[in-house]
């Protein structure tokens, strides 16, 4: 039996898109109804948003993790894409193709760009994306209570660039946003390489290290771990905090069996070199501790793969099998539930 | 009976938004139809249009009179209102109004949201308005045929503003935007200075005065004098290139009757004071002649206005009372050929 975890007062997510969006619902869900131990209404959640997919379409700003984040608990989000708003309408979509205006591959939907409209008017005044998303966020997670924040993992502009084949091109190869990759090319072409533009000199958004230095728990959700969480890491000093804080670090696999759950982890992966299962995920993030570069206290993975137990385990990394699939928020609630408790494994209560 | 005007080859047209945009699809009409003597298929009609009521909002540049030409001759125009786009949506604009963002009278559809961030767009990659207005047109009015062109009358940054009455401003007095003067407060208040900044400043866009010295006939359609036609004349150079050219020009009343047809023309007569009536518009516009700044060679008004042919003949301007309501295409059609009519009075055919 697992020990009891001690209150939590502040938890803080580093989160993708659809995959982190998802378990921050069932983890806000849980703290409600009292199923994460620990936790209950009171505990203050903070997510840190990869914003390393941000791309400019059309001369807006667009930031489709935080919209995505911002949607989904805000209850805007169209849960059948499980991206953009519901009850969308493509007026301007149409229009600009019938402009014949590029790219048109691009999901561009009428209350969707009112967002992107407030945030480019917004950061062309000078105010930096934290701020704008502060004021985005007024409108979503306002009526959520001051418990939960939404910040950028930089104000800085950073863009992650696809290196993919091209026989046409002089060099062989050719370089494309990767929302091109994903969207347009649907990632079915292998990557060379994973380019993130301005990662390297980017610092992090206000608010950001204190967030993960201040928080008893610090989750790693089922989101990309190249081009989403491996961005927000990669943002220098997130990797340090991340590393130096009191907080107990736990991380959920996004992959799950055979294939990536959703996304395009496989292709990102192997871009990077590591192996696409739960296992090799959790290595690459690595265990926490003196002399490692590691992040992680603890990792789960789902119950059909257990089997890769051991040698996370042999790896120096605490881990547990259990049911990893966000049906619904009650099921996502008990990922929360599990992550706290396999965190916490081994304290004194 | 009048002779027959020339062939002609080209017009030019100074056009405001509603009034001349309709104006011009009846002498388009009555181009294509045979109905405009000396005019045909073959005539190259150039418009130069007002952007003395553009404006930037939520960050998009917003051309009024350019959009309303482009739209209304290229079938795009909801034409109940007059302006904007048929089967237009709303979601963007109910959607800045969510985000509580102001200004949330301007009506911005989805539709037509796309032609200002195509516009934005290339004018932020430096394009000038006249490039963009030519790029947007392609797809508006080729279908038209090559002999029509819209131009900006400048591509110089040039602001109409009112100021009005306010008692609770230290000075007594406020200074709004057009629009907003005509939009939010329905010019219900009385216009007590129009302040066009830029005009000044300003050069005609490429083309403008090429279109006005070559010419065979210049026409200043029922749009409003001061904030539309009064602005393009106000243009450094083209009043001038108008009072110059070997063209004839003819004006066409705004005003019918005891009150305008459309638009706030009576407020912006008053601001400056010109009496609103058909006779004292012509006045204010001027006999063409040699030591005069006036620019029209014949003035049409409405037959119901007949009673004030005396004053403007006494004022040297060719005058003539027909019918000024543009009902429908063929009407709007014959006010055109009474124009060219008008025009060419007493020349050899």
């Amino acid at each position: 039996m697992s020990p009891t975890p001690p209150t939590l007062q502040r938890i803080t997510v580093l989160s993708g898109g659809m995959g982190g969006a998802r378990f921050l619902q069932g983890l806000l869900h849980g703290l409600a109804g009292g199923q994460v131990p620990g936790g209950s209404e009171a505990t203050e959640v903070t997510v840190v948003a990869n914003t390393a997919d941000d791309i400019w379409v059309h001369g807006l700003k667009v930031c489709p993790d935080l919209d995505t984040v911002m949607y989904t608990l805000g209850d805007g989000i169209d849960p059948g894409r499980g991206w953009g708003r519901r009850e969308e309408t493509w007026s301007v979509k149409t229009e600009l193709a019938a402009y014949g205006v590029e790219p048109t591959w691009f999901g561009l939907g009428d209350r969707d760009v009112a967002t992107h409209l407030v945030r480019t008017q917004m950061l062309a005044a000078g105010y930096p994306l934290s701020d704008v998303t502060t004021a985005l966020c007024r409108r979503w997670l306002t009526p959520l209570g001051a418990r939960l924040r939404l910040l950028p993992m930089t104000d800085d502009r950073v863009e992650t660039h696809v290196a993919i084949a091209d026989p046409d091109a002089p060099s062989g190869r050719r370089v494309v946003h990767f929302q091109e990759y994903w969207i347009r090319l649907r990632a079915e072409v292998p990557a060379e390489t994973v380019v993130v533009v301005g990662l390297d000199t980017s610092t992090p958004a206000p608010g950001v290290l204190d967030a993960i230095a201040q928080a008893d728990l610090v989750v790693l959700p089922p989101s990309n771990p190249v081009v989403s969480v491996g961005t927000i890491l990669g943002v220098p000093g997130v990797r340090d905090a991340v590393a130096a804080t009191d907080a107990r670090v736990v991380g959920l696999s996004p992959i799950v069996g055979d294939g990536p759950v959703r996304g395009m982890a496989r292709q990102m992966l192997e871009s990077i070199g590591v192996e696409v299962s739960a296992g090799a995920v959790g290595r690459h993030y690595g265990a926490r501790g003196p002399g490692s570069t590691g992040v992680l206290d603890a990792w789960l993975i789902d119950e059909r793969d257990a089997a890769q137990l051991p040698a996370l385990e042999a790896a120096g990394l605490r881990s547990r099998a259990v049911p990893l699939m966000m049906t619904d928020h009650d099921a996502t609630a008990r990922m929360a539930a599990a992550a706290v408790e396999a965190a916490f494994a081994g304290t004194a209560s």
